[in-house]
Formats: C-alpha cells, sequence, structure tokens
C-alpha cells in the first residue's frame, strides 16, 4: 500500500494538550509520576481515545496498555507507542509525543479507510521514568520478559507506596497477558532531548541505538593537610587527582571519539575548605558510547589512568560501578527507512545515537525496533520548559505514518 | 655573655601540661578559644608564674601580656612570645611552646643567677587564632599600630560576643600602654605545624619568613546538560574547566618550584549529578610563596591560563580575592643565628618558609623577628593530636635560650 497521507498536525497538537492537563503544574510543566492520580487521568484519558478510535485496549498486570487495531489479516501487529509517565518537574511531549502521534496514525488511516494487512497497535508502558519507582523502564522490561512480574509489583517507590497497590489503587492492574501480543515490529516517536538536531539544522533523527551506559563511582583517599606548611611533593591530595581524572575523561572522549561522551557530574571534597588539602573526592564518571567495544576500551584507559595517578600521588583508590548496560542497537533495516522515508518527505535527517534510555530498547530484544527523533528546543528535556514545535512534532507523526504503514504491509 | 646553659626539659614539659588542662577537652586535646573563661583560666595561671619568677606583669587594653625581666641596664628588652589562645579542637603545643618557653629561659636564667645586660620580656598576645574574633592576631596587629585598638575591641565573634566586653568579663582589659615597651627584637619559638623538619629528620627549623598568602574564589558558570545526550563539542562544563584550573594549579607549582605552595582545597558543583554536566562550579585557589615576586606571577598565570580556559569552553569566569598577604621575611641575622646556634648545639637544623600565619609577622614590623620551628608528630596541626616529643620541646627551648641571651648582650 502506497500512500500520500500526511496527519493532521493540529490534531496531534490539540491531543497533546489536553494529555498536559493530567498532572498540569501552575508553572506550566506536567508532574504525571507514575501510578499517581495524575497518572491515571492521563491514562484515562488516553484508553478513552484509544475506544473513540475503536481499539480493543488491553491492559496487563503491570498497567502496560495496548490499543489494537485489526489488520486484513491476523497475526502480530505492528506497534507504536511510548509513556505516559513523566519526572517530577516535566514537560508535555517525553514520552506523551509517541503515543499521541500513535493515536494521530491511526485516526489518519481511520480518515482514509486505510486498513492495513497486519495489526496496528498504540502501546504505553508502565513507569518509562523511573522517578517514583526503580528501575526505570519497568513496564517495557515486563512486557519483554527482562523483569518478572512480582518483582516490578513489589517495587516500593520514593514515597514508600508500593507498585502493584498503586495500579490496584489507580484501576490499572488488568487482566491481559503479559508480554502479549506478540509484536511484529516496534516503532517509537519521541523527542531528542539533547541539542543535536536543532543546533545542526535536522527535524528527523534516525536513531541508530542507545548509547550504552557505564556509570562508577571512585571514591579517592589521600591524606588533610594545612595549605600552607605541606611542601608540594609530601601531599596526597585526593582533590589534586580527582581533577587529573576529570580533564582524563574530557580527552578520553576526545581521543576515541565517534559517539563517546564522559562526563565527571558529581564530584564531593572533604573536608572542603580553602586552606586544607582535601583529605578524600568522591566523583562520579559517566561514560556512554553505541559501540560496547569503544565504550569496554574507555573504562579501561579511564580505570588504568585513575589507577596510576592515584599511585603516583600516594593515595588510595575504590571504584564501583553505579550501572552498567550495553548499547543496544536498532534493527538496521528500520533504521534505514527512517532516513529514506524523511528524505521521501524533504526532511532533513540525521543518524544518531539516543543518549538517554527509551522502551524501544526493552522492545528491541523481542522484535525489529527502532525510533523516531523529533528536535528539542534548546536540547532541554526532564524540564517545564521542554518544547517542539508542533510542525516538528506532525513531521516525526508523519515518518511514523509511513514507516508503520510499510511494515504493515 | 657566653654560658653553656641548657633549659629544664621536665619543668618545661610539666608547664605545658599544666597550661593544657585550662580548657581540657575530653578527647586528650585543648578548647581554649580567645577571652573565654578557658583562656583566662589558661591567662591567669601564665601570669601567676610570671609574678612567680619576678617579673614585672603589663596587660594592656587588647589583653596582650607582657612579662618583663629587668637587665643590668634598661632599655628595650628582648622578647619572646606566643599565644595561648588555641582552635576550637586545639593540641597542647601551638603557640603554647612559644610562651611556656620563654618563662623556661627566665627560670633557667635566674637559676644560673645571669642577669642579661638588656631586658627580656616574655609576652602573649591575644587572639593569635582567629578561631572566635576576625581578624586573626589581633592582639600582635594592635600591639605593632597596625590595627586600632577600637576595631578590635569592637570585634564581634562566631558566637555574638565582643571582643571588649569579654576582655573586661574574663579582667584582661588592662590599663597598660598599648604597643610597650618598644621591643629590641623578638624571637618566637613554635611547632612547625608541617611535616617537614620531621620527614626529613630535622629537630631545628630556622624560619627565614612567613609565607605571603593568595586566597581566591573562581566561580564558573556553564550550562547544565545531559550527559548522555549532549555531545562533547556542545557542552559548557564547568566541572571540566575547574578540574583544568586544579591540575593547572599543581603544575604551576612545580614549574614556579622553591616554596611555591598551591592547593585547590574546595570545589563544589552545581547540580552534581552522575548524569547532568555540570552548571556551576565555585571554587578556590590558595597560593603562598616567601617570594612576593613569585607569588605575583603564579597569581598571573592562573588567572591567565583560568580566562583562556573558561573562554575556550564557552564558560564564564568570575573571580573574587579571599585574602592576600604579602610574605614577611624575618631578619636575615636572626635567621643565620638560629641555623648557626642550632648547629653549635649538634641539633640538625633547616631553614623553611613558615606556612602559617604568626604573631612574629606582626612584630616584625616595628623590630627584627625570627622564629624557631621544632618539628610537628606526622605534621599534625589544629588538631587534638598534635604533638612534639618533650626533647624536640626542649632543643627548641635550648636554641631560644641561646639566641635571646645573645641578643640581650
Amino acid at each position: 500500500m502506497r500512500h500520500n497521507l500526511r496527519v493532521n498536525g493540529a490534531r496531534l497538537q490539540s491531543r497533546l494538550e489536553r494529555l498536559a492537563e493530567a498532572g498540569a503544574r501552575p508553572d506550566g510543566g506536567v508532574n504525571r509520576l507514575a501510578l499517581t492520580d495524575a497518572d491515571r487521568d492521563g491514562r484515562d484519558l488516553v484508553v478513552g481515545w484509544m475506544r473513540d478510535l475503536g481499539l480493543a485496549v488491553a491492559i496487563d498486570a503491570v498497567g502496560n496498555v495496548v490499543g489494537l487495531r485489526a489488520g486484513r489479516e491476523d497475526g502480530p501487529p505492528v506497534m507504536m507507542g511510548s509513556h505516559i509517565d513523566t519526572v517530577l518537574t516535566g514537560g508535555r511531549y517525553d514520552g506523551a509525543l509517541g503515543v499521541m502521534a500513535g493515536l494521530e496514525v491511526i485516526e489518519t488511516l481511520a480518515e482514509a479507510g486505510c486498513v492495513t494487512r497486519r495489526p496496528l497497535a498504540v502501546a504505553f508502558f508502565t513507569n518509562e521514568e523511573g522517578a517514583r519507582f526503580q528501575p526505570d523502564m519497568f513496564g517495557s522490561l515486563v512486557f519483554t520478559g527482562q523483569l518478572p512480574l512480582a518483582a516490578a509489583l513489589a517495587t516500593v517507590g520514593v514515597d514508600g507506596a508500593t507498585a502493584g497497590e498503586e495500579l490496584r489503587r489507580i484501576g490499572y492492574a488488568g487482566d491481559a497477558a503479559v508480554g502479549r501480543p506478540e509484536v511484529h515490529a516496534y516503532v517509537e516517536l519521541h523527542v531528542e532531548q539533547g541539542p543535536t538536531l536543532e543546533a545542526e539544522g535536522f527535524v528527523i533523527g534516525a536513531v541508530e541505538g542507545v548509547q550504552g551506559i557505564s556509570w562508577t563511582e571512585l571514591t579517592i583517599s589521600g591524606q588533610a593537610n594545612h595549605a600552607g606548611t605541606t611542601p608540594m611533593r609530601m601531599r596526597h591530595d585526593a582533590g589534586y587527582v580527582a581533577a587529573e581524572i576529570a580533564t582524563f575523561a574530557r580527552r578520553l572522549a576526545g581521543e576515541i571519539g565517534g559517539h563517546q561522551v564522559a562526563t565527571v557530574g558529581a564530584l564531593t571534597l572533604t573536608p572542603n575548605l580553602v586552606n586544607v588539602v582535601p583529605e578524600r573526592a568522591v566523583m562520579t564518571v559517566d561514560l556512554r558510547n553505541t559501540d560496547n567495544a569503544a565504550l569496554k576500551d574507555a573504562e579501561r584507559r579511564l580505570t588504568a589512568f585513575a589507577a596510576a595517578t592515584a599511585a603516583a600521588e600516594g593515595v588510595t583508590l575504590e571504584s564501583r560501578t553505579l550501572a552498567r548496560f550495553d548499547p543496544v542497537p536498532f534493527a538496521a533495516p528500520l533504521v534505514a527507512r527512517v532516513e529514506a522515508i524523511a528524505r521521501e518527505l524533504d526532511l532533513a535527517v540525521k543518524r544518531l545515537p539516543s543518549g538517554a534510555g527509551h522502551d524501544a530498547q526493552m522492545l528491541a530484544a523481542v522484535c525489529p525496533a527502532c525510533m523516531i527523533f523529533v528536535p528539542s528546543a534548546g536540547g532541554v528535556s526532564h524540564n517545564i520548559a521542554e518544547y517542539t514545535a508542533s510542525d516538528l512534532c506532525a513531521a516525526g507523526a508523519d515518518v511514523l505514518l509511513r514507516l508503520v504503514t510499510e511494515l504493515a504491509e
């Protein structure tokens, strides 16, 4: 089936705005933490729209919601989706766009009288953000069999609430089979949450994969000494070693190149006084790369440098892994189609990795999956100021529409 | 007058121990903050010892105490001294040693029937530490005409008390003329408060002068960004710039050499999270040198490096001077005599600067002044574990005895 259909950008925008009323903050942002009353309000709204569009709604035991549109044939659907929970100071686009665009694709096809060969589905997964319950993305983890249902339900949130109880309380502990339907392919439209597309003048990002993440905490223990009376050669300066590691991390990212990023985001000195040589430094190193071999190389080189620098200064070094996830590559044919479709639609497109985690990386374990990015104004996300202009949202939804209809034929 | 007198080390030790009872902490340390009841108890004890030794005690309006022993002739005395106030978690030696050694020198001479040509004096100056009232060393500042008496008396302490009122309350607002007597020369025995003498096997430090101090606070403002989604080239990382400056400070000390020291003691990042590029870094740089030209060179080079690094990263840099004191050289002939006397006494001696401030640097404005250092175990000071073995205290007091009797002839 070839068509020249385009989504209705105004209708997409309208749904985004109405969804933003669920958990609306006085400052214009959105607080729709997972499984709160605000999340229930948002779920009710989306489920209502699904039913209005004639979708068969299934809710599983962890609260994942799938709206199914029958195809000309039975079989695993092509799934669109994302999540509708937000962080405490969230915006209107992160997650919501992928779900609202899925509904818009369905409505566009319905208006045009198009029925695809395979079924289509729009899904939203529970607790993607992880702002209330850890781990993040537990809905899609359970959906794809990567986290036991019982473990997710037993999760205690930052506010002391239990996920299973909250699901029942808000009426979203469903009875649909977990991990059903089987999915033919999964496509997630999402805001970039970074500055690259906007800064470089692109409208569409063809997401090659999700970066692998390596988070390490280094604790450096030296000796507190008087900053005036201790000659340089007698120092065991934990802060100096931390600073050397931080500057090395920057150099390392440059040397490895590609999509390698390296960040020292946190650094705390003790006693943190102007005239005392720091006794202790606790720092974090965040390394990410789409290429796992390169990421491992970065980890190895950072570890070696830190050990050598600590030894030279006569300080001790303890290292603790805070997080480690391998990169998730998306299905290469799908990435290529995102790129090609964007070009067909005359939309400036760039291949790039995702620096953040998404439900699509979990779905990639069970089916071909990919993502489409649209620009985030100023690269801002997880912030009440999060913004993507409505024509950009519509452009992303147009790519989604084409790709999904292709995949469903 | 040549003599082979030696001090009585046990008696010196005994006075140090008795003085440590004034403000004794349960943990073995001393809390004798300036002008507290504990300070009064210490003062009463020392004044009592001065009177027992036949000294004429004079107390001025800022509470400086001078005990005078007549010489064979009238005229400005040779003064020994230091301070008896401590920090909150102080030890038994910092300050106390110089005063107790002064009393010990007097008693040794008295026992031997020696009367010097010039008078001798033992002094202790109010509020050297500055732990309760700022500025530190305000007693010797007033004594040497470098701070108006009224300003010192009006000082409000960290606990809200006023110095002038506290002086009256503890009975140490005296009526002796401020800045009297004129001083012929001033010699202060003190613990090193650093590791050099002990680490290198020396018993006596011939202190060449007090380092100049330059304290700068740098505030670096960049842009908070997602550590995963922000490419390295788009970052404005305040923490990275701070780390570059900290490593440069270390290199700078090495390049300038001599007595140059450089310390980044405090560094605070905002928001200080593992996955956020730091938006803001506030750091301190402590530069010290005995050579003012070299110190100015260090300041200039650090400022230039910080500005260039900030500009390259696209962050802004604000700089604020927290403190700036020129170096104070001690009288070269006196430093040479400390060194020579130590050799005569077969005590291993090293010339070194003082990295900390001392009353002697104030006295140096009005008379030839110098200091004698004895080792601090482990370089530890301003700490309840502060320790200098009694034979080392006695060795320092022996040098003091010889130098003072020479100067008084």
